[in-house]
């Protein structure tokens, strides 16, 4: 029977782990199989295989990744114990008291006597989360508690995931400058664009902490670094290349500026209806005329097939398969290719490989691997270090020069132009660079201690 | 010198704990001296007459409760580790793509998967925070992060403060209502009255998890416990005694309501104006007229000594000194006196024991400590053991009864009314038995596991 079973998963494509005996009876006997699948649909499949082998019933079938996430993946905890009625009236009355009081008197104190001091808000509507869309506040929660976990590990920030049951742009902002008090630092995440840009500068103008939309922000910091090593790699200067940005959404906007901001030598952007030129009128949007008036001095039109010929760099933050093979053989030399839509880049990695000289996506199963967490940790880490009243670009541009410098020179390769996510020097190195440019541009609210690396450690 | 700096300090009424050598240097010391003062005023008394003793240099005066601030007081861990690649692909991307996935197809899952299972949002808007008053949404975070201790150590719930910058019923409601999805319930936390009475009526009415607002609802919980105890010691039936509210804002309104609902023989509400009656026109607001048609049935007028002759309770939920000891000697046999002001109560207990059969006060060092401990982590831990749509009447008697008979009745004595909130049983009591009243009701999204004593254990 054992071996009948093992034969039907092979044969049906798993691939087999352990087997467990659970109960053995006179005549029957409970197995647990692991077996690892393709995906849901292949669990299925292979459930329904052996669920029509004679003398086979099958009792429970489970996700270690929903086990993983039973109850939730974070807690609070306390810092301090509370074991006596001593303790209990210094953290709760009467002795909190005092601490009110000094807040009250010198509302900069809470900088030191509150969790304000290390905690950020991860806030989102859960509009367009992952590769997976508007899936809602209650959906979107698995991937909050995540984010908190990389903020702590990588970071020694303490994050708490704010769901929100509305998108309008108004109410959100409204929302979260009213919750502001009690934390250090706004992450806005997975909110949908266009509204995501009104959202984020409008918070940053009323909030004196910093407020930053990872889904812009962090991979537009995370591009430039990959960006600024793979020019390295291919022996090119980043005021010469010419990128072609696949994609208009919040981070293909907030990589168009970035890389602008940071002299790339040309612009174009494609979305669905092509190429955005000045003077375009179909599904054009303020954020697309911005483009269009900023990017594409050649005023080129056409497709995005038009305007990877003789393109350096291939920027793809869209949809899975928009990028043909055909259309990467007109690139210019040793051409540099991003295809980070995810799950599914913007073409095959291993289709591309025999005419691409850098490929990056933001999988983990090829190499350079484009992740936000290479940024967010370190950079919110750095701008609590400092307590500063934002994150400007001066700190981004700090933050992306320390992820690229992370790799040293010697190293630098085509399979390697982003530091790993596991390096945790990384993080700090970009802490220390963001202080510094936050102190350097007079929005830190003190000087870094040097020999700090995180406020709870 | 080190006699003289004693002698200095005892002389100025500090009271000498510990001395130790910091530096010891030819011709000078430096030396730190542990001394428990009454308040700030008293410590700087002490700091000013050591400066001016001859060859003695203050280096530094530290107050131990802000030391235990420093950074705050609570922080986020996760529950899962990320060391490997394959442990980040499970709580974060591509993994966590499954878990949203499931919560999309079912959203009650949400209550199995994250952790909306065991979280509690502590939300405030800093205006009446202890006995502190409207000292705003930053002083008010030192109590929230203290509060969400208590919610863990005592109810092995995860709690986080929101404090919020606006004190507008409608917009705090809006964000109470919009932060909702992460959360499992909410305990709304010193907002002052009569805000808080219409902020928690139209959340209850919005929200399908539980709402609770602890200055009035647990108050109310722990008081009725209180003076069910009180009775069986004086001998006295619940349904017969006379009992006088001093106080009408958020607690003393939800004690009203909750002893008329038990039965209670009368209430007489007074305020600063007087006694409340059906007909007064001063200092009147809809709460008080509400209290005028349902209480004092004999119409009594009159001050709060016309209101205490013959009384059986006096409940003060007020400010400090309101009740004179000439008032309490007009009480009916054996008085019972609440006297909850914090952290002065309504009468100096001192002054009272003579005249007084049981006396209570919201104070950790007299017997009979009417704190809200008692109830709180409790009730939240039997509401999300069974996932509460809300918590309803029939929880929140629950929840007195379980406090009320955690005291032996061969225990119960003038000066054990009350539980010790360490009385770590107590707690599990008080959750079990709100469980079954939320079955019982039909508020439960599911049964309590039998042998679970918390979500996180």
């Amino acid at each position: 029977m054992l071996g009948r079973i093992a034969l039907a998963i092979g044969t049906a494509g798993g691939d087999m782990g352990g087997i467990d005996i659970v109960q053995a009876r006179k005549g029957s006997m409970v197995r647990d199989f692991t077996v690892t699948v393709r995906d849901d649909a292949h669990a299925q499949e292979i459930t329904h295989t052996l669920k029509a082998l004679p003398g086979v019933r099958i009792r429970n079938v489970s996700d270690p990744v929903l086990i993983v996430h039973l109850g939730g993946k974070i807690e609070m905890r306390s810092k301090v114990a509370i074991t006596t009625r001593q303790e209990l009236a210094t953290v709760y009355t009467p002795g909190v008291a005092r601490v009110c009081r000094a807040i009250e008197d010198d509302p900069e104190a809470v900088w030191n006597l509150t969790i304000k001091k290390n905690t950020v808000a991860i806030v989102t509507d859960g509009t367009a989360v992952l590769g997976l869309g508007d899936i809602g506040p209650l959906a979107a929660l698995p991937v909050m508690e995540g984010k908190a976990m990389l903020f702590k590990e990588f970071g020694h920030v303490d994050a708490w995931p704010i769901c929100l049951d509305t998108t309008d742009p108004g109410e959100i902002v409204a929302i979260v400058k009213a919750l502001a008090p009690g934390f250090g630092g706004i992450n806005l995440e997975d909110i949908s664009a266009p509204r995501c840009f009104e959202i984020e500068s409008r918070l940053r103008e009323l909030l004196d902490i910093p407020v930053f939309h990872d889904d812009q922000d962090g991979t537009a910091v995370v591009v430039l670094a990959a960006l600024q090593n793979a020019c390295k790699v291919v022996d090119k200067q980043i005021g010469e290349v010419r990128v072609v940005i696949s994609g208009c959404g919040a981070a293909g906007m907030a990589c168009a500026k970035m890389l602008l901001s940071h002299g790339v030598g040309e612009i174009v952007a494609v979305d669905t209806a092509g190429v955005i030129y000045d003077g375009r009128t179909e599904n054009m949007t303020p954020p697309k005329q911005w483009l269009a008036e900023h990017t594409n001095k050649g005023k080129l039109k056409g497709t995005l097939a038009d305007a990877m010929v003789g393109a350096d760099v291939f920027l793809g933050v869209s949809t899975a398969g928009v990028l043909s093979v055909d259309a990467v053989k007109t690139m210019a030399r040793d051409p540099i290719v991003f295809a980070l839509a995810n799950p599914d880049p913007e073409i095959n990695p291993e289709d591309a490989a025999p005419y691409v000289r850098v490929m990056a996506t933001g999988r983990s199963d090829y190499p350079n691997q484009i992740n936000n967490v290479l940024c967010f940790p370190g950079l919110f880490r750095g701008a609590l270090d400092v307590q500063a009243r934002e994150i400007n670009a001066e700190m981004k541009s700090a933050a992306a020069a320390a992820i690229a410098s992370s790799v040293a020179r010697a190293e630098l390769s085509e399979e390697y132009i982003v530091p790993s996510v596991f390096d945790r020097g990384m993080a700090r190195d970009v802490a220390r660079a963001v202080a510094r440019a936050a102190e350097k541009t007079g929005v830190a609210r003190r000087k870094r201690h040097t020999r700090q690396t995180s406020a709870s450690g």
